[in-house]
């Protein structure tokens, strides 16, 4: 087993093996960029050395003395020699770049001999001296893992010393007095033993550099980036330069482009006379590199020369680490820029435009998730910054819904829709329910106290595309004062907030917003210009609620909409009363209808004189009907929530002039159209102990039996979609009715509507038969009043186990299906949305026994497993069917891939989503965007 | 296509296509008995009618005519001559009995001349003339669909004319009045046309005896006995016999062995000058068939050798109806007897031990659900019918769980519990929950109000094998007032009430009931010892709580515990402060020691003084730990239920010695264990608004938060199983301390107890892993203290799609899955079981949306499908995997067919289902019991 690779074996196609440093190394070294010469050990012997309860390899130490001794010929410096000492530096790398998170150690090779030998080769003590101060510091810290204050302190008297105000100023005689105070520091704290011996200083130093690849920080950032844990560090050795042997030295930071904004040129910032720590301690402050240029403008020339072949080699921006030792530049590591999303689209539509690299590899390069950053506002960086330091943070919750936006706190629903139209207001609830439905909409922002990223405030703000910052546990939420408070400070109603759903920050006071613009966004329209032209297998299309929305949807690309729900449309204040009043009625209405269809049933079969008798029943159980008081309520509802309905899917069809609109019938639990049970519970009980006025009691008796009539154990699993649609035929009768009117409205003014009619919580193809019996003919209306008669599409949500288990048999009943991947998830796992997150789900992602929360990415070995086989099955048993899926999923590109690979037609995502969603089916087709997250 | 088939051309084995009655005919005229001349219209033929809308195929009419006219040559009757007239009967008959659901004409071809031609052909112008009357009577009914009422008045007036008491001694003149009068009946009701030509007559007779097929009786009795809606009828047309002939004629049924005990001799009844109808609608008392012995010698011995021919030919107990026309017997119908679970437990085993049948046989003859009736004390018949007779009947529910008793009402647990032990208490509860608990243990039986089969109530009350009455409407509770009511009569607490959860009925005062004994019921003990030895692949254990359980299913059979549930141990009364205690403390003891855990994490980790700095934080945290009156709370709780766990698991290890025991670790939502959310919700608000003391209202206000922090919208997919083992980490352990101890105490005892260890709720390999990594050392004692070391098992219910999606990464973790059918069919079908039933559920079966209740019969598309892919890719990744099957479907015999089919292991099901589960896998094991409900 080869443990060790010079610079001269390796390449940049090596990363696995070598980190993405030691690759990059070798290959620069290759193209004849000025690297100091070294090797590296491989992420192999990281692995052997943890599967070997932490020893080195076998071998491994002779090929490294081995190495090292090329490097001492090459240079013509021995390692530990007394006149001309090779001094080498220690480095972690691994495959995924963690920056910061693993150790390092530089000037490794001194000690009070081979100083003294460096001091009188260079005839610069104080350098060397300032070397071996560094060395002893940062091996104490990394190698000893003593604590870093002491050190700090004695460098300050260091400077204290000599009237410094920075390192770089300490004067010969004040660095000696560092060493030697450092020395003493080292020698007291640890075990006495601080090595002198350099080949001893570098074994400690690559076991503390393996070590550092399972300290807290590196699993940490692993964790959240979803980095392997058993991928390993590589440990580079390479011999020292220094940027720290006088004002003709130095070392910095370059970019081949502006990380920030994409723009075409050089970019960074450089220190004289300092090693890479001195720029990361932040204790001098770098300058611009453009002033490299006027320092030393050849070495300006050099190192764009070389940011430019860098970049012209790995065909992306480039961020580059360099060192000047005494007027020569060396290159010490480049790699792939991390950069903002604006940077990341800026560029690579310039790169293609340049000629550097394909349309294809531009639509690549760019995250497609990163796109959420540029479409929604923000707060203004230096707005915020300062906030933070006049101390108005009220608290941190979690970053549910992105967004940014000041308004005046309000602690109701009512409140904040009353407000709606003359200020923006923040809904701030202990956490909020389907009854604060109209306050969501009418609000700027939502912020709880409680629920995790899948609670309902979460939900329903992600959909809207509304700030939110929920689980927000620093405050104390008083609503009856109308008042909270956190970190000492008191908000009563009416006081502006400020709340940041990229961060989770909720701040007092207002902060200033700024608000992107995607048609203003050249390189971004761009970019998606090209997704679209992309041979892709994906459609992107919007769930999308209301007009507005639809509209919305529209201009950021969305091609239809793939699910309008039209439980929102109940939920809206004026209409509440009018589904009360059906819900509380329907029972007994259905019940008395069936007692008219059963007669109807029989007579047709009876023959003779039994005719009479059945005839007798009908008209009875007729009049019985016609005659009943909650037949006409439940009637008169209907029709005032039939007006509504129409006038909701005309407006939306209209939008979408053109474009598929897929209409999920009814599907709320019904309870969550009244007022909450609990509620009602609690408000009777005391009105029953007070003695309260008997009409109000019987008000609130009435309404708390219809809650109680309708109350289930587990709503979610309840008397919901297809289940009310069977049990009380009236209400999907209506919808489906008010669907044909719009667009038969539509099709008069010359429009071409196209609605589709989906059914929900199907888990049998019975229930969609005997659907279809009772809807499908009420569509034909719609075939007679188009130009273009098509008959209207039925399809089938596909979003619990057994409806796609039997996707086979579902699938010759429907023109579609679509995957409701967010039920489909809560049955799969048996998570409970609305519990999961704050119960136990936050703790299993914290304790990787998921490696991703389900309801964000979709989980490909229990819910994708599904979605496949009812993809599959469905098609093999109705070759036309077209496969969608509207969850939430459907705006997660990794989601998408698997959609992608899945044969599905479409994903359907909020609007806001639908230009990453374009991006994202782009990417999926071209076969790319994988691990983009890292 | 050949629609008619002659009795020469049919044999037994073609009840397809010519219906059981059809199929026998032929096969009885081939063995020579004595059956008048005729042939059968096809099944087919019936659905071509269907299809074709009510049209008789083509071709039919002719082919009919065809084969009369061959009847008329083989008799020498002319069909419709006025000398020598052909009468026939025209008989439905499909492939399933549907025994008086469907349609039949006899004595057909009479009119006014041909009924003048049968008197003078026979002499006997009363026989003809009651032929006719007959005739008259039946065509208008089933023909014509004539209200039968003014008929049976006419009849009542003409017995009246002549004093007769009944229709056979009727004189000429009667009848012929009768005649006349029912001509008139027929002639005003109808539309005047009853048809005199015998031709129209046979014509109009097919039609409505295939119209009977979808009358609404017949599809009832489809529905109720899951008989497919389009087999058909088949036609049966035959040349009348005459019991009406006059006293040396006659009509009768007679069974090989007797249908109610299986005792092996001539059993039945005759009724002499008669017509079937005369028996069915009890007009007429018929003998017993003993007396024919005494009246008609001959024809009985000639009785009894056809009944012995057909049971040895059919080597089944068999159903007979026969005609005596003036002295000679002739055999109408025989089919396979319906039978009580008694006469079918000891024919079938008589059958085999007479050399009749193989034991295999005799195993395949007696449905094993029907074993339920022999093993539950029921209410003696008499006494029962004396109640109804009394009018002593309260009301009908649902029979939610079989059984019957008799006791004292109470309406709440606590008084059930407090009458435990001196007589026994009937709890009657609006809905039950897990509060009741202690109430349904001690009660004898449990009668609801609310809620279906798979109600709390329903399901507890099954599980105990305690009969329950459930969503009894009738009833008007309330608690309050300590009384209900229903039929009129008031009800108060203490009042005596009988409930049979065989029927659903509730009376009144006390019924006597008789107790069944299996051991004693030496036919059945035979008939399963037979069971047990078929090499069969399913091993039988219990669902069992408690040691009594345990014994009871070791009595009854069972070769092990596969689900002993730990939550019903938590659930009683005196554990549960504990319990309460307990969960109070958890989250924040949790807390404290993941801080701790932390810290010893890092201190691994840690080298150099950084050590000293997390040594102390570990020593702080420690502290807290140890200072905390929440975790001394927890551990004493904790070590309270502990106690009892242990005892509980020695009681029932040492009942199963030997036998495995599959203990699930605790599995219930938390908040069962609280009293319930709503009504903490009103005592609190009612407390403050009444202004109580202060004491009280902070004790209740203390138990509503830990309520409040423990509610879930959806308790079903909530904060349970291995998600509450994971994060509250010492219940877990506890539990299985305790098992260990138990399991050691017995060893030492020098028994062989067999515990397994089972987590429960698990979706991903990850969570089996983290929790055998905390759970499983502290089984090894259990290795180091029996004689045997062999390691307890490991296993996971499959309760959730995921985890039968997921099977291949799961199974390398444990020993074996147990399918938890019960939570898996709720999460496949998105059907939550405290709800479906009442808000949905009754109203799909009825409608037949679903086919069967999937609560009751495994769902094989949906569930059975995640079933056998979990059991076939558990298997590959683990060839040592055991697999069962522990939800209520492991005591239904299609679903036991279903596991077997899976390659299933073993099921697991009530105790009281135990011989059920011994007698069906065997039945599986010989690839029979196929549509045993029919």
């Amino acid at each position: 087993m080869k443990y060790v690779y010079r610079f001269s074996e390796g390449n940049s196609s090596m990363a696995d093996l070598l980190g993405g440093k030691g690759a990059n190394l070798a290959d620069m070294a290759q193209l004849g960029l000025p690297v100091p010469p070294g090797f590296t050990i491989t992420t192999e012997a990281c692995r052997d050395y943890y599967r070997h309860d932490r020893q080195l390899p076998n071998g491994l130490w002779d090929e490294i003395r081995n190495l090292v001794g090329e490097v001492e010929r090459t240079l013509g410096r021995p390692f530990g020699s007394v006149d001309t000492p090779l001094l080498i530096s220690v480095r972690s790398g691994s495959r995924y770049s963690m920056p910061g998170m693993m150790d390092t150690i530089l000037n490794l090779g001194l000690n009070d001999e081979t100083v003294e030998g460096l001091a009188r080769e260079t005839g610069d003590r104080r350098f060397a001296l300032d070397s071996y101060r560094r060395f002893v510091q940062m091996f104490a810290k990394v190698a000893l893992h003593l604590d870093h204050e002491p050190f700090e302190e004695a460098l300050a008297e260091a400077r204290q010393r000599c009237s410094a105000t920075s390192d770089a100023e300490l004067d010969e005689d004040s660095v000696d007095w560092a060493v030697l105070r450092f020395q003493e520091i080292a020698g007291q704290a640890g075990d006495g033993s601080f090595p002198s011996d350099p080949w001893e200083q570098l074994r400690l130093a690559v076991l503390a550099v393996l070590d550092s690849w399972n300290n807290r920080r590196a699993i940490a950032y692993r964790r959240h980036h979803n980095i392997p844990d058993n991928l390993g560090t590589a440990v580079t050795i390479q011999a020292m330069v220094f940027g720290n042997r006088g004002w003709d030295s130095g070392t910095g930071v370059a970019f081949s482009r502006n990380p920030a904004t994409g723009e075409r040129s050089l970019y960074g910032e450089y220190l004289a006379n300092a090693q890479g720590e001195d720029i990361v301690s932040g204790a001098r402050t770098p300058k611009p590199i453009e002033e490299l240029a006027n320092d030393m403008p050849k070495l300006h020339w050099e190192l764009t020369a070389a940011s430019e072949l860098l970049e012209r080699h790995h065909r992306d921006l480039q961020d580059i680490e360099f060192t000047i030792e005494s007027g020569k530049l060396y290159i010490l590591q480049t790699r792939s820029a991390k950069r903002t999303a604006a940077a990341a689209v800026k560029a690579a539509v310039d790169m293609a435009d340049e000629g550097m690299i394909e349309r294809s590899e531009a639509l690549c390069r760019v995250p497609a998730a990163d796109l959420a950053q540029l479409l929604l506002p923000r707060f203004q960086e230096a707005a915020k910054r300062q906030a933070l330091a006049e101390g108005r943070l009220l608290g941190r919750g979690l970053n549910a819904s992105p967004g940014a936006a000041t308004g005046r706190v309000v602690f109701d629903a009512d409140a904040a829709a009353s407000a709606a139209g003359s200020e923006p207001t923040i809904l701030v609830r202990r956490e909020t329910s389907a009854e604060d439905i109209h306050g969501i909409i009418a609000a700027a922002a939502v912020l709880t106290g409680r629920g995790g990223v899948t609670s309902h405030a979460a939900v329903v703000t992600r959909g809207m595309g509304k700030p939110a910052v929920v689980g927000c546990t620093d405050l104390h939420i008083d609503p009856a004062r109308r008042r909270m408070s956190a970190n000492g400070i008191d908000i009563d109603e009416g006081d502006i907030v400020s709340v940041d759903g990229f961060t989770g920050e909720v701040f007092t006071g207002a902060i200033e917003t700024v608000s992107p613009n995607v048609a203003a966004n050249v390189e971004l329209s761009q970019l998606l210009a090209w997704a679209d032209e992309v041979p892709r297998r994906l459609g992107v299309r919007a769930n999308a609620d209301t007009p507005a929305d639809a509209r919305q949807a529209l201009s950021l690309g969305a091609e239809g909409i793939g699910l309008c729900r039209t439980e929102h449309m109940f939920f809206q204040r004026e209409r509440l009363p009018f589904v009360r009043a059906m819900l509380t009625a329907a029972r007994d209405v259905s019940e008395m209808e069936r007692a008219v269809e059963e007669a109807q049933h029989d007579l047709e079969e009876a023959r003779g004189e039994a005719r009479a008798a059945i005839q007798e029943r009908l008209r009875s159980a007729e009049e019985r009907l016609a005659g009943s008081p909650q037949a006409q309520q439940f009637r008169e509802a209907l029709d005032r929530l039939a007006q509504h309905q129409r006038q909701d899917f005309a407006e939306i069809l209209r939008a979408m002039d053109g474009r598929p609109v897929t209409i999920r019938l009814l599907d709320a639990p019904l309870h969550e159209f009244l007022p909450p049970f609990e509620d009602l519970l609690q408000e009777v009980a005391v009105l029953r102990a007070t003695g309260a006025d008997a009409n109000t009691l019987t008000e609130k008796e009435s309404m708390l039996e219809t809650a109680k009539a309708l109350h289930e154990t587990n709503p979610m699993m309840g008397h919901r979609g297809c289940r009310l649609g069977l049990t009380y035929p009236d209400i999907y009768e209506m919808q489906v009715r008010a669907i044909v009117e719009a667009a038969c409205q539509l099709g008069k003014e010359g429009l071409k509507p196209r609605p589709e009619i989906m059914i929900p919580m199907v888990v049998d193809a019975a229930e969609l038969h005997a659907l279809k019996a009772r809807l499908q003919h009420l569509t034909r209306e719609f075939e007679a009043c188009t130009d273009e008669p098509a008959p209207i599409h039925f399809g089938t949500m596909i979003e619990l186990p057994r409806a796609a288990l039997t996707a086979g048999e579902l699938a010759p009943e429907v023109d579609f299906f679509s995957f409701g991947s967010n039920d489909l998830t809560q049955m799969t796992f048996g998570f409970s949305r609305d519990d999961a997150e704050e119960k136990f789900l936050s703790f299993y992602l914290s304790q990787r026994l998921l490696s991703a929360n389900p309801f964000n990415t979709l989980d490909e070995a229990g819910v994708g497993r599904l979605i496949t086989i009812a993809a599959e099955e469905g098609r093999r048993a109705n070759p036309k069917l077209q496969l969608g899926l509207c969850g939430e999923h459907g705006g997660d590109p990794a989601s998408i891939r698997f959609c992608h690979r899945a044969g599905l037609d479409y994903v359907s995502c909020s609007p806001l989503r639908v230009p990453i969603a374009r991006l994202a089916t782009a990417q999926a087709a071209l076969g790319n965007g994988q691990r983009e997250d890292v």
